[in-house]
């Protein structure tokens, strides 16, 4: 991929993207909470074909179309977040502070060999929805921390 | 300016800017409509220094800051807006038949002799709302033909 196409991914996730991640309570996983991240780009659905292509030229992800005649294309997979911050990192403006954080966890959700690990995680999730200016942060940190001390599994 | 850079101004005008041109009914103008066009790069308020950088490295335009928390890099006169197509044209994915419209609207308006030349640029117009999914379209160039005849300033 040449540089010249990575700045305008660059440019385009800038105005119209987002680079975001969140926990989500789901008992399914070890330590009750999913690890949600996401990079999506947001368009009219008249330009829908416009994301399909782009969903093909980087590799990774799917476009989906919403209710509101907005199409978004979405990567939510691991390697696909990192190709596509890989990619972009050295010509974003906007969102440079959160791509350089999402790198960090997901290498950090990589490498989870404990609860004090997965508090950590959870420490740089807070830090990025500060970054994301995000007001409705219900499972953060300290939430999570309280809650594997009260299922021992974390000592206090 | 780079092409990186200019790629990247691609991407940002693509997702989330405007190229657009109308017909403003104005007496003091010769022919009673003014052509009113503009580049326009929107961003959430909280960005606006963005923009004010943008501005600066462009060299034309002004930033202004709506009450709705969004703000605006506005390019509204022809010598920049003929310098952020030329920038951008090679790069643009979205809008790039706007911005060779506008090239031609431009280029035709600094042209105008005669009624006749307004008419046609008033059809250049209308082609342009068509691809901006204009759906209000009041001043049309049969709209303002009609009035250029009743103002006998053209002939049937």
């Amino acid at each position: 991929m040449n540089n010249v196409f990575a700045a305008y991914i660059a440019g385009f996730l800038d105005a119209d993207g987002s680079i975001y991640v969140q926990l989500k309570k789901n008992t399914s996983y070890k330590y009750d909470f999913q690890i949600y991240a996401q990079v999506v780009f947001c368009q009219s659905s008249k330009h829908k074909n416009f994301l399909v292509k782009l969903c093909k030229e980087i590799g990774y992800g799917y476009v989906r179309e919403r209710n509101d005649n907005i199409s978004e294309y979405i990567i939510g997979d691991c390697e696909g977040m990192m190709c596509v911050i890989d990619i972009t990192l050295k010509y974003l403006k906007l969102k440079k502070e959160q791509a350089i954080l999402m790198q960090k966890i997901l290498n950090q959700k990589q490498n989870i060999d404990s609860a004090d690990d997965f508090v950590r995680l959870a420490k740089s999730i807070d830090r990025f929805r500060e970054l994301n200016y995000s007001k409705k942060r219900i499972n953060t940190a300290d939430v999570v921390k309280k809650h594997l001390i009260e299922k021992n599994l974390l000592t206090p």
